[in-house]
C-alpha cells in the first residue's frame, strides 16, 4: 500500500534524508511508561517502513535516550514546576541532537516521550532553520490540550503542560539550568502557531490564547467546518512559504483510537482525521520536522498496540505516505 | 476546562438564573429505570458544574419527583394509550412546575424521565413565554424518533412516542384527566418545530411530517451536509428572533456513546455532533429551556456511566460551556 | 420505519421486480466462511424485508449456489492465479444467472461470496443492458481495495483482487475455461468506473488507476470533502443518463461496523456513510443491479451478527429505503 513520496520538499535540500531521535523520557508528567514509546514504535516496524516503503535514508544512533547521565541528583519543585532541572537538561540536550540533524538539512523525526520534549525538538529545529534559511518557522500543535500554561497558571506543575509557553517566550526563566538556555533564536512566534484538536483547555490557557491572538481550531471548529476546511484554514494562516514543524500529541485522537495515553479526553479526532491532518501537512512540501509524543504503551493492555499503530500511521502520513 | 458563558440571553432577564426540575417518571413507556436518571445525573456532579463552573444560581427543590400522590389508582388503556391518566396527571403537574420557573424569567432545565414528560415541560415553557413576551416559541427536538404519533397511529400505545402530537394539537382529547388540560396557549406551532437526528420514523409519522410541512433533518441530511451546515439550516428556519426550547432525547446519540437508553437505534449522532448541536443552540442566545430525557442507567452495566456522562456533556454545552 | 420506494426507475420497466442470486462461493480467496454469507443475510430477514417493507416481487430459486457440479477436479495455479478454472466456471455460470434476470428487466441482487463473483454479476448485467438498451453501464465499486490487479501484478494470486482487471479488459486470457468466455459485450469501460472508500491499494494498482485515468475517491477524499460532496462528484462523473451497477464490498466499512470480513482495513467508512452511499445511488433512479460481497460470518463470534446487519442495511438503502 505504502509508496515513496514524490513531492520535492521546499525547505530541505533532499527529500530522502531523515534524522531520527528516540527520546525515552517521561519526566514532564507523572505517569511512568511513556518513555517506552519509542521502542514500541520501532519494534512495530516504523523504521523499516521509513526505509523500505518511504525510501528514506535514516540517520539514527540506534539508541533510545534515557539521559540518565544528565539527570540532576536533586530536583526540587521551582516556580510550581515539577522536576524543572531534569526536564531542562533533557530538552537542552535534545535541542542539540535535533539541531545536529536539522542543520545538515535532514528532516527530523522525534519520537517521545511526553510532550515536554517538544521544548527541545522545536528549539533545535527553529535554531537550525534560522541559520540555514534566515526565517521563522510555523508550528502546528495537534493536541487535546493547549500545553501553554506558564508555571504560574499551571494547576499540576507538570511541564508537559507548559512547552508552548517556554517556546513562545510567554514563560521565561533566567536560571541556566531551568530553561534559561532557551535563546531568542530558538523561540517561535505566536502568530505562526496553530492548534488543531483542542478540547480540554484550562481557563488560564483560554485567556492566553485570546490575549495573544493565537489561531486555534477546537473540535467544535472541526465539527462545524469539517476537517478538510479546517486544514485549508490552518495552512492558509501559515502560508505557503513557511517551514512547518508538526508536533503531534497522540491524545489529540479520540480514546477510541488511541486509548493508551496519559491524559485521554473524549470527543477527539478520529484516526481518519488524524491521518488526514498529517497528509495535508505533508502535501504542503513545507514540513521540516515532526514530533510524535504521549504514546504510553503501559497504560492499556489491549489499547497499547492500537495506540502504537495509530502513532505509526500518523508518522507515515506526515512523511508522505498516500492512499492513492 | 469549563468556563462561565459570556453571552447575554435574548429572552431571559438574567443570564444566571436557572430553575431545575427533576422528573423521576417512566410511565410514558414500559422499561423501568429511566426514572433513576435525574439522580444519576445529579450524583455525577451536574448541579455542581452548573453552579461552580457555569456560575448559575440554581433554584431546585431538592427532590426527584415521582408524583406518587397524583398517580390514579386505576388507569386503563384509552384510545390505545397506555397509562393515559397517569401520564396526563404527571405532565400537568410538571407543566405547573416549569411554568413557575419560566414565568419568573429563569432558564428551565428539566431532567427526565422518559420523553412523555416534554408534554409538561414544553407546555409550561410556552405558556410562560406567551405571557412574558407575547410570542410563540420554537422547539428543537433532537431524537432518533419523531415522537409525533397520535394515539391512533401508534403501534405501541406508549405515550413517549406521542408528545409532539399533543403539543402541536395534531392529537387532542376533551377529557380533562387525559390531556384535556392542554390549552391553546400551551401549544406549539408545527412551523416552528425542527427535528434533528431522526432515523427511526414510523410510516404514519412520515406521513404526518410530510403533510404538515415539518422541518426535519434526518441522519441522511447530516451525512450529506455535515452537522455544521445542518445547524445553520435548522437555526435559519427558526430565525434569530424566536425563543427556543431544546428537547434532547439521549437516544439521538449513537448507541456507541449512549447505549443505556430504552430504544437505541444504530447510525446516530456522535457525541461530538450532539455536543455541537447543543453548543450551536447556546450560541444563538435564544435558548430558554432544555429537556434531557431517556437516559436509563439500569439498562447497561458499563454503558450507564458513559450515557450519564454524555447527558451531562449535552446539558453543559447547551448552557454555554465552550471548548475555547 | 421502512417504506416502499416511490421513485420510478429510469432503466427498468418496473420498480417492483427483483431477481435474487445467492452465491455461496469462497474460491476467489483463501479464508473459508464467506460462502455462508447469503444464508446468514437471508436468515436475518433480508428477503422478507424486500418483499414486505420494500414491496418487491422477488424472483429467487430458493438455493444458495455452491456450484459443486461445475468445479474442476484439478485446478492448478495458472499465470499466478489460484483456482483459475473454478473461479472462471462459477463466474461464467453466475453471468448466465444474472443475465437471465437482467434481460427480463428485473433489478438483480447478487449476494456473495467473495468479490471475485462480481466478474459474473457485472458481465451478466452489462450484457443484458447492452441488449435491452444498447448502452454501456457505469460501475460504482465501494471497497477498501481496488481489486484491479492483473494476474501479473497480484502478490497473492487471489482472484478476488482481480475482478475489475478482467471486467475492464486490462487483464485478458484466451483460454475458454479461464475467463476466455468474457466477451466485449460483457466488459465495462474504465471511464465509467468509479471507486469509493479506497484505502489499501497496491503499488501496481495505483499505477493502473493513474495510467487509465480511473476516477477513485479514497478515504482521504471523503475526509476532505465529506461524503455528501464525494457522492455529488461520483454521480456527476457518471451522469444522469447511465445505468449503474453498484458492487459493494462490506470491507469498505470500517471494522468497527463490519469486522467479520476477510481483509479488514482500518480507517474505513462509518455505517452511516455506507448507508448514505447506497441511498444516494438509489436516489438517482439509475441503479439496475447490486452486489453485496465479502461478509464472512465465520470470522468473528460477536462481530458476525453486526456485519450481517450492516450488509442488510446497505442492501435496503440501495433498494430505496429512506429515513424520512
Ligand atoms: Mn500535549
Ligand atoms: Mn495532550
Ligand atoms: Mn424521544
Ligand atoms: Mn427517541
Ligand atoms: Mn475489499
Ligand atoms: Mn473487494
Amino acid at each position: 500500500m505504502t509508496s515513496a513520496p514524490t513531492l520535492q520538499p521546499k525547505f530541505l535540500p533532499s527529500k530522502n534524508e531523515l534524522g531520527l531521535v528516540a527520546v525515552g523520557f517521561s519526566g514532564g508528567q507523572c505517569k511512568p511508561g511513556v518513555d517506552a514509546a519509542p521502542m514500541a514504535l520501532i519494534e512495530s516496524g516504523l523504521i523499516d517502513q521509513l526505509k523500505n516503503d518511504l525510501e528514506f535514508n535514516v540517520t539514527y544512533d540506534g539508541e533510545v535516550h534515557a539521559y540518565a547521565d544528565i539527570m540532576p541528583s536533586s530536583d526540587p519543585d521551582y516556580r510550581n514546576m515539577k522536576r524543572p532541572k531534569g526536564v531542562s537538561a533533557v530538552t537542552k540536550r535534545l535541542c542539540d541532537q535535533v539541531y545536529e540533524h536539522a542543520s545538515k538539512g535532514r528532516f527530523v523525526l522525534t519520537l517521545g516521550g511526553d510532550h515536554s520534549i517538544a521544548i527541545g525538538s522545536i528549539a533545535g529545529t527553529q535554531k537550525a532553520i534560522r541559520e540555514r534559511l534566515g526565517r521563522e518557522m510555523a508550528v502546528i500543535w495537534v493536541d487535546a490540550h493547549a500545553d501553554i500554561n506558564t508555571p504560574e497558571t499551571s494547576d499540576s506543575g507538570n511541564i508537559h503542560g507548559m512547552p508552548v509557553a517556554f517556546l513562545t517566550g510567554l514563560a521565561k526563566e533566567d536560571k541556566q539550568d531551568t530553561f534559561g538556555w532557551i535563546k531568542d533564536e530558538m523561540r517561535i512566534n505566536t502568530k505562526k502557531l496553530v492548534y488543531i484538536g483542542l478540547r480540554d483547555v484550562d481557563v488560564g490557557e483560554k485567556k492566553i490564547l485570546r490575549e495573544n491572538g493565537i489561531r486555534a481550531f477546537s473540535m467544535h471548529d472541526i465539527d462545524r467546518h469539517g476537517i478538510g476546511k479546517v486544514m485549508d484554514m490552518a495552512l492558509g494562516w501559515i502560508g505557503q512559504d513557511t517551514p512547518i514543524h508538526l508536533s503531534f500529541d497522540v491524545d489529540a485522537l479520540d480514546p477510541q483510537w488511541a486509548p493508551s495515553t496519559g491524559t485521554p479526553v473524549r470527543g477527539g479526532l478520529t484516526l481518519r482525521e488524524g491521518d488526514f491532518i498529517a497528509e495535508c501537512v505533508a502535501e504542503t512540501g513545507s514540513l521540516v520536522a515532526l514530533d510524535l509524543v504521549e504514546v504510553n504503551p503501559s497504560l492499556e493492555a489491549e489499547g497499547a498496540a492500537e495506540t502504537v499503530r495509530a502513532g505509526c500511521s500518523i508518522v507515515r502520513c506526515a512523511l508522505g505516505d498516500t492512499l492513492l
